[in-house]
């Protein structure tokens, strides 16, 4: 498939975790709370959110290797390989990153501190979502 | 921000819905099923998808406006403008679609049958994730 999009990201993740190693593989396994920096260029869009409110927060995940296709879940070697569309590796085609965190304080407007996030330190942001409160929340 | 990163389609998404007014506003109101046409050039990275299963789909909402920042949720008039990051609506800065669906068939390891999906016909597919068993899922 030929056709390519471009992302641009609209902010960056401030966090202790600086290298792959130090990551928990999900945010909920003790995971450190982290800052979301958004661009001025859309205060606009962030305007809304609140603390204690949960969001869906997407990332890029730019340390990711995205010729990989088939992982051993959690880099477990005793583990078989495994499609990575049925895993939540961050190497894959598209590394977008999927966290679901809640809103703990917010400054200046575009600084948003959040809940346990396990993303690494200066993971550019794609995009915030509110979790959708239905009987099918996605 | 001055950097962008660049996304390459994993599939396409073969639909009933051929337009934004025919569709509905989220997967749950009454979606038609849809078949997810994976590129054979990742077939590996799917293998293990299997029916029954639930996953998280990420699309490429090609038909949006990125340049929005507010809107009036659900296209309601009588709504306050919102920013988009505490809505739900396709048109935002960078428009990715997420979407909670249950796999119903598989044709040849390449197509998926799914169920209700509120993306158009033609939308590019990003990734594939499992849903996350675990006491806060993402």
């Amino acid at each position: 498939m030929a056709v390519t999009f471009e992302l641009h990201p609209i902010g960056r993740v401030r966090s202790p975790i600086q290298s792959r190693e130090q990551a928990p593989k999900q945010g909920d396994e003790e995971a450190p709370e982290a800052w979301l920096e958004i661009d001025p260029a859309v205060a606009e869009a962030a305007r809304h959110l609140r603390v204690g409110e949960e969001v869906v927060l997407l990332t890029w995940l730019d340390r990711a290797d995205r010729s990989v296709l088939s992982v051993r879940p959690r880099g477990d070697e005793r583990r078989p390989l495994t499609g990575v569309f049925s895993t939540r590796s961050p190497d894959r085609p598209n590394p977008i990153g999927l966290h679901r965190v809640t809103v703990l304080e917010i400054a200046g407007g575009l600084r948003f501190r959040v809940s346990g996030l396990e993303a690494l330190d200066g993971t550019p942001i794609l995009d915030i979502k509110p979790v959708l409160r239905r009987a099918r929340e996605r």
